[in-house]
């Protein structure tokens, strides 16, 4: 009995990743058809999203499930309950995938300016804040997580400096307002991505340790 | 025994909804701040979040304690489940006010100019989109928490409207950028309070039906 319990987390947390994974891809591809302009990554993007949500709804699911029929204790009733937050989380990021692609296809419509805000490094900075979250979660590992929260700091200035940039680009030629709003947007998208990486990190936390880190520098 | 298991539901649903009511206010101040320019009102909006994030931490202790100590089953283990993800909700409709009240506060730095966005209606439509949903939950009444999710499509509409209006007016009279540009992250702001409410109402019907409802127009 409690063998197939085991297996069933285990099974629920395979599944999160292989969800996990498709969120990851998806960003990265919004993030390559805006540097690249090449809008089949855009697509790609788009056809994953209903993949996406299905596996959100199968694991909330299997976590219920599992909830309702065993009487998971500690740390494993914690680890039910990281996941179905967890779950969440990658799905959002997959929305916000979603928000990047469409933004990329729209910017195709226009003109390719030279504008200051470094929209893959950004990217590169909060995926590694989800692959490093997800990192911690493989392997039950609260330190890692705690690293994560740091990133964030980094993540937020750049998109507050993008924001700052883009509003002097815009108030001193007009004319690049349409792709200087979308690049803004992006910029608020990935901050978003980063985000989500932290909730991801204090979730694992919260499991490992039973403590609950949110907000905890804030008050 | 199974007594005070309920009296501690109940006392659960009271927390949440003293929490979500400290949500509520913030959203409404903060709107009012943008409208009254008057920011002692931005003041109260910062001051209350860090009430709503303790709350935010008890609650989800609280039902987490519930889930360790009680082996609820079927609809009491879904209105626990569905109590621990609205709690994320409302935590972030009161981070979606601090943000508003942030921008009114920078917009009082400039002129205020007349912008073609009708922040008080949209806020106010995405008032009532929490407010449906808290009284859905308060009800347990499915039906009510559906029509809310219908209501989500005209806030969109709304916000999709008021970027085409900003873009239109940044390029045509880009003096005006640094307010048009908060004006649009206030729209964003508020358009993310009614998916706020899209996913607490989803989660009433989750514990009251006993379906997942999440996607269920996407798929």
């Amino acid at each position: 009995m409690r063998v197939k319990f085991h297996q069933n987390l285990d099974g629920l947390k395979e599944r999160l990743l292989v969800m996990a994974g498709l969120a990851e891809q998806a960003i990265q591809r919004a993030t390559e058809a805006y540097r690249t302009r090449d809008f089949s990554l855009a697509d790609l993007v788009f056809q994953s999203e209903p993949a996406i949500n299905r596996m959100e709804r199968e694991i909330d699911e299997l976590a219920y499930e599992l909830l309702a029929t065993e009487q998971p204790m500690a740390i494993d009733l914690r680890f039910i309950l990281a996941v179905i937050r967890i779950n969440a989380d990658v799905e959002r990021v997959g929305d916000q995938a979603v928000n990047i692609a469409a933004r990329a296809v729209e910017m195709g419509a226009h003109a390719n300016p030279d504008l200051p805000v470094d929209i893959p490094k950004l990217a590169s900075l909060a995926q590694a804040m989800v692959r490093k979250s997800l990192q911690s979660f493989i392997e039950a590992d609260a330190e890692m997580a705690r690293s994560v929260l740091t990133m964030d700091d980094e993540v937020d200035a750049m998109n507050k400096a993008a924001y700052g940039a883009l509003t002097e680009i815009i108030t001193r030629q007009p004319e690049l307002t349409p792709q200087a709003l979308n690049v803004l947007i992006i910029a608020r998208n990935l901050e978003r991505v980063g985000d989500h990486a932290t909730n991801i990190a204090e979730d694992v936390i919260f499991w490992v340790q039973g403590s609950d880190v949110r907000h905890s520098s804030m008050d």
